[in-house]
């Protein structure tokens, strides 16, 4: 549109949404719809249940000092009664409070999705949006990589649902349990496992000399920085074996569990180790996971991992716990380039139109009986006939119903079928 | 649950919902994915399109001078770049945002619906919710009664859905310009109407009495004040007709127009004149409406009406529009009153369980191949099949597939169909 801003009585009234956010116009609503029920039926496939939690949570809920960015680009502030509030940044810890106010009496395991909108606020103008919807889908009270191998059939349904190949996209996968194996090793305190998780998920992000300084300065000896860079450039089990031995042995049991049941599942060409995967929320403790094209060239699809201490962190008696978030906006940019988007055009079953100003009446008889049949009617009035076939075509109508005069004295409505251009009349009260 | 808050590294950590607002577990969602799905189909009925906004918009875009409630409430706020926000209090201001800016180039009429989350502030504690839920149908272009009756359909048509009759409910209407004409007959400027109606809509919270005031506080003549009163009290056109004479014929034949096509379209039995009906909102300027329990227990239901010259308080030019907002509370509460609120349970195809811990890998395979197949499939392990057979009554299965050592030794798992009891052996490759 033409239009930016307008001066009224309230000062300038914006005419476009929020800087970073989105309208939907009915276009862009079919093909956010259209994505939304392929997660919903993916998440029933897998007999996931839905659920939802409020946009606007407290604060505390997302602060975390290990210097992530999510909590950096916090959209908080203070709501007129002094509270500190903010809008999600992700659903994860709404998700893990509801299991905690839920409490034991509820059957472990929980298997939960929702579809939800996430801020965030920068300050810098990058171009970049401060909303996004998120798939999430989460297993609570499940230990071991079972739960990870169903998270990933999901992905790879969704995937295949949408036309995507496993020569298009991959899905890289570690544990954080080797990152500890390498801490351990140096004898480095536990409390800078997140920090340095955190800190190590920007390689890739900031150069390789950053990321070591960023590793020095919360206090790790350099022997500790080296064996973390190099271990991080791992890319197959036997590798990781052989480099960090015995003391790997946990992770890499857990890794050849999961690649053995992606075998069974039917999707082990979308999987592959790399020890360099991460990710970037702190309270990932096992496996962490992330979608990417093949051709190198957009961010991460979505992403995941373990949190099996996440709970603790809010007072609560920690319950095994994994899931992964999957944004709309890396993969509609994927669908795109691979000409995966589909042409989405309204529905309309019929549209009836009085040929003349007195037949209102009849006409709204008409498409009320025909809605009370399960048809989609678009009544529409005051246009020229030329005009009702092109909007006909516009909104894929598949019948055009006339009334006039002639034919309603003899109780009769003229149908025009409009794929074939067949005409007929039928007994008003006849029309299915 | 019986968690309040935790205390955590952030503070105190919140386990509740922030005051005012939902969780929605599984067993709320199932219900409000119910409702929104019936709100769903009436727009698809109707040949309306879906669009959604940020929840999040420009605080111009709803101030108003007028004293309405929802103004006085707004959930405002200044975000981190000192520019002024709200948590949306309605929806109607971004429709019309969006009007404009897809500009003339687009067709008129736009018939459009949305359902999304609003918010209030309030300071005090009354138990009220801070966010709700709302359907909002809303048409722009079609200057006559055509498009409210086409709304009232929907809203009669939602009704029937969902079990509510004639007899449980009622739309109450009016028009505007019924008190225009009041304010003309006693040559009250115009800039006064818009904060008239808004008073004049709190009559039943406030007493007569103080309405009166409030009238007679922003200047009115008191035989103007009068002259509104007694308007109120009209019950039928003719009276009205006889009490305001010609000065009320535009507003007679509108609703007039509006009682025959109630007539054509068969809801004549839920639609009765009341001139007490003016709504809340500042931008109505015609008919206006609202559902009501014929027990007078709830607030209203929904309420909507026309307003044509909103789009030039935001610089525009006016566009003809009408619309309603259906919100998710009062007619939950009249459903759970008449006993109208489905049981919904999980719906879940089958359960796999594999008997032994060795089957881990086949029950991997079953359970990918029968949601290929478009089965909704709950894969169970390490439970007792006790728990498991209880499992499977709470989720709603349809059958149970057991993964066992000798059956999968000859390529077979055991099906056992839960509502008949019936229990067999089917090739593991056969299964559907």
């Amino acid at each position: 549109g033409c239009h930016g801003s307008a001066a009224t009585e309230a000062g300038v009234v914006e005419l476009n949404p929020p800087r970073g956010t989105r309208d939907f116009p009915p276009e862009e609503m079919r093909l956010r719809t259209w994505l939304f029920d392929h997660f919903r039926e993916v998440s029933r496939l897998m007999a996931f249940e839905e659920v939802d939690f409020p946009v606007l949570e407290s604060e505390a809920l997302f602060v975390r000092k290990a210097g992530e960015e999510i909590t950096e680009q916090l959209y908080s502030f203070e709501d007129k009664g002094g509270r500190r509030v903010a809008l999600r940044p992700e659903i994860t810890p709404s998700l893990a409070r509801l299991v905690i106010r839920r409490g034991t009496s509820a059957p472990l395991p929980l298997k939960w999705f929702t579809i939800g909108q996430c801020w965030r606020y920068e300050r810098m103008t990058r171009g970049r949006r401060r909303e996004h919807y998120q798939w999430n889908m989460d297993v609570f009270g499940v230990p071991g990589v079972r739960a990870e191998a169903e998270l990933l059939q999901a992905i790879v349904l969704l995937f295949e649902r949408l036309g995507v190949a496993s020569s298009d996209v991959g899905i890289r996968l570690s544990s954080r349990k080797v990152l500890q194996v390498v801490l351990d090793m140096y004898s480095v305190p536990q409390h800078l496992f997140t920090k340095v998780c955190v800190i190590v998920d920007k390689l890739g992000k900031m150069s390789r000399d950053e990321i070591e300084k960023e590793l020095v300065s919360t206090g790790l000896p350099c022997e500790a920085v080296q064996g973390i860079i190099d271990v991080l450039s791992l890319k197959s089990l036997s590798e990781l074996e052989q480099v960090l031995g015995s003391g790997a042995a946990e992770a890499v049991a857990d890794l050849k569990k999961l690649f053995s049941f992606a075998e069974q599942y039917g999707y082990a060409d979308w999987i592959c180790f790399d020890a360099s995967v991460v990710r970037g929320l702190a309270y990932y403790t096992g496996i962490v996971f992330e979608a990417f094209d093949r051709q190198g060239e957009l961010r991460a699809i979505c992403g995941g991992g373990r949190y099996d201490r996440l709970l603790s962190t809010f007072g609560s008696e920690d319950v095994p716990a994994c899931g992964f978030g999957f944004g709309d906006a890396v993969i509609v940019e994927l669908l795109k380039e691979k000409g995966l988007l589909p042409h989405l055009s309204p529905q309309i079953d019929d549209i009836v139109f009085p040929l003349d100003d007195e037949l209102q009446g009849p006409a709204s008889c008409v498409a009320s009986s025909l809605r009370k049949n399960g048809r989609s009617v678009d009544l529409v009035q005051d246009k020229r006939l030329k005009w009702v076939f092109k909007h006909a075509e516009r909104v894929n109508a598949s019948r055009l119903v006339l009334v006039g005069k002639s034919e309603w004295e003899r109780g009769m409505v003229r149908v025009k079928i409009l794929s074939t251009k067949e005409e007929f009349e039928v007994k008003a009260g006849e029309l299915q």
